[in-house]
C-alpha cells in the first residue's frame, strides 16, 4: 500500500512539474527558471500548508521532489514535441496528485490536532496552492480561481473524507474514498464542461 | 468593550472580503475563485504577521473569519446591483477595519516580547498586505504601494500608539486613540485627495 | 573580519534596496510603496529562508536592514539623476552582496541541522527569492527566471562550498571561495552575456 501511495506521490510531482515547466516555456523563461516554476508548482501547496502549520515544509527532508521536478525538466526538453499529444496523460496524473495532495493534507493536519474544518482548509491549499503561485511567477491570473472546478473539487473531497470518519469507516478506506472523489470530480468537470458561476461584476 | 472590538473585527472583516470579492469579480472569477480573493483579503495581513512571528494563523483557531467571509460573498452575489451605492459605507467599514487591524499586530507583537519598531511594522503589515496579496492575485501592481495614505497610515497609528506608551496612559486608551487615528488619517486623505509624492523615475 | 562581512552585508542590502526602489519609480508607486518594495527586495530572500527553517525573520532581531534601505530610498529621491550613471557600480555591489546572502543562507541552514542540498536550496533562496517578489509586486515576470545567470550562480556558489568542506579546508575560507565564485559568475556572464538557454515552448 505505500509502494503504491508513493507511487501515486511522485506521479502527481511528476505532472505537476510538468505544467510548471510548461507555462514557464511559454514565457521564455530559461531552463533553471523553468526548473524553479515547476518545483513552486509541484512543492508550493504543501510548502504553504507547513509553514501554516508551524512545521518544516516537507520536501526538505528528502531530495526526492526536486530530483523528480528535475526529471520533469528533462522530459519536457529532450520529448518537447511530443508532450502536447499526452496531454491527456498528464491531465490523469495530475488528477492523481490532486486527489492524493488534498488527502496528504488533511491527514497531516488532523495529526497535528486541529479540528476538521482547518483540515478540509489545508487540503485544499495542498492541492490548488501550487498552481496559485505557479500562475502568479509567469504573471497570469491564477487560472484555478478563474474556471473548472479545481479547489472545489479539493474541499469535496475533504467534505467527503470528514463524512467517512462520521460513519465509522477504516482511516485507509475514507482516504482512498475521498482521493477517488477529488480525481472524479476533476474527470467529470473537464469532460462535461461543469464549472462554478462566474461572479459577475457591477454594470 | 470586548463585544464591541468583536464587532469591530466582524464588520473590518467583511469589508476587507468584500473588497477582494469585487475585484476578482471584475476579473471574471467563479464564485469560489472570488470567495478565495476575499478570505485572502481579509485574512492575508494577519497570516503573514502570524507567520513571521512564528505563530499558528489566527484563523485557524476559530472559523468565524472564514464565515463572514462567506456572507461577503452571498451579499456580492445577492446585492451585486445595489453594492456600488454603498461604497461609502464599505470605505467606512473599511477603515474601521484598518484601525483594528493595526492595533491587534501591535498589541500580539509586544506580548510575543519583540521592540517597538518590529510591533510597528506588524501592525503596518496586519493592515496592509492583504490588499497587497489581493492585488497580487488579481495581477494587478498593489493599489496601497501606489496611492493614498494606507500603508503609512498604519505606521503613523503605530507611531501614536508608542507616544501613548511614553506618556504612560493605560493601554486600552492608547489602542482607541491610535486605532481612530489610522481610521481619520484615512479619512481625511480620502476626503482631501492627500498623497505621497510620486518617486519620479530616471530621465 | 566581522566589520568587513558587515559591511559587505550592508552595501549588498542597499544595492538590493535600490533595484527594487528603482524598479517601483518606473511604474508609479509612491515614497513609501517604493520603500516597501526596496525592503523586500532586500530581505524577502533571507525571510522565505528563515520562515522555512521555521525561525524569526533575521530582520526582526535588528533595525538595520530597515534603516539601510531608507538610505535607500533617500538616496534615489536626492540623487535621482545621476542613479543611472552608478549603474556598474551598484551591478558590482548587487553582487558582492549576492555572494554574502548566498554564503549567510548556506551557513545558517548547515547550523540548523540540515543537509548540505538544503543548505544549497537555501543559499539559492536567499539570493534569488528577494528579486522574484519584488518583480511580483511590480507586476513582472520575474527577471530572475528569465535570463542572466543570477538563481544559478548561487547554486554553483552552494556546490563549490560543498567540495571546500569535502577538502577539509577551514569554514572561513570555503565561504570566502563560494562567496568569490557567485560573484565572479555573476560578473563573468553580464560582460560576456552568457545565458543559459530559453526553454522553447511547443510548436
Amino acid at each position: 500500500m505505500i509502494d503504491f501511495i508513493t507511487l501515486c506521490d511522485y506521479f502527481g510531482t511528476f505532472a505537476f512539474a510538468i505544467s510548471g515547466i510548461r507555462l514557464a516555456s511559454a514565457k521564455q523563461f530559461d531552463w533553471f527558471g523553468a526548473y524553479v516554476v515547476g518545483v513552486v508548482t509541484a512543492v508550493g501547496g504543501g510548502t504553504v500548508r507547513d509553514i501554516l502549520l508551524n512545521d518544516i515544509p516537507f520536501w526538505m527532508t528528502q531530495p526526492s521532489y526536486l530530483i523528480v521536478s528535475g526529471l520533469a525538466l528533462l522530459f519536457v526538453i529532450i520529448f518537447r514535441k511530443y508532450v502536447i499529444k499526452l496531454n491527456n496523460t498528464f491531465f490523469i496524473f495530475d488528477a492523481i496528485g490532486l486527489g492524493l495532495f488534498v488527502i496528504v493534507g488533511i491527514v497531516k493536519t488532523l495529526e497535528f490536532g486541529f479540528p476538521m474544518w482547518v483540515a478540509i482548509v489545508m487540503g485544499t491549499i495542498t492541492g490548488s496552492f501550487g498552481g496559485m503561485i505557479r500562475d502568479i511567477l509567469i504573471n497570469e491570473v491564477p487560472l484555478v480561481l478563474r474556471k473548472d472546478i479545481y479547489a472545489l473539487a479539493c474541499v469535496f473531497g475533504g467534505i467527503a473524507y470528514w463524512c467517512c470518519i462520521q460513519f465509522d469507516l477504516p482511516s485507509a478506506l475514507s482516504q482512498f474514498i475521498s482521493a477517488t472523489i477529488v480525481f472524479s470530480i476533476r474527470i467529470l468537470a473537464i469532460k462535461y464542461h461543469i464549472s462554478l458561476p462566474v461572479l459577475r461584476g457591477e454594470e
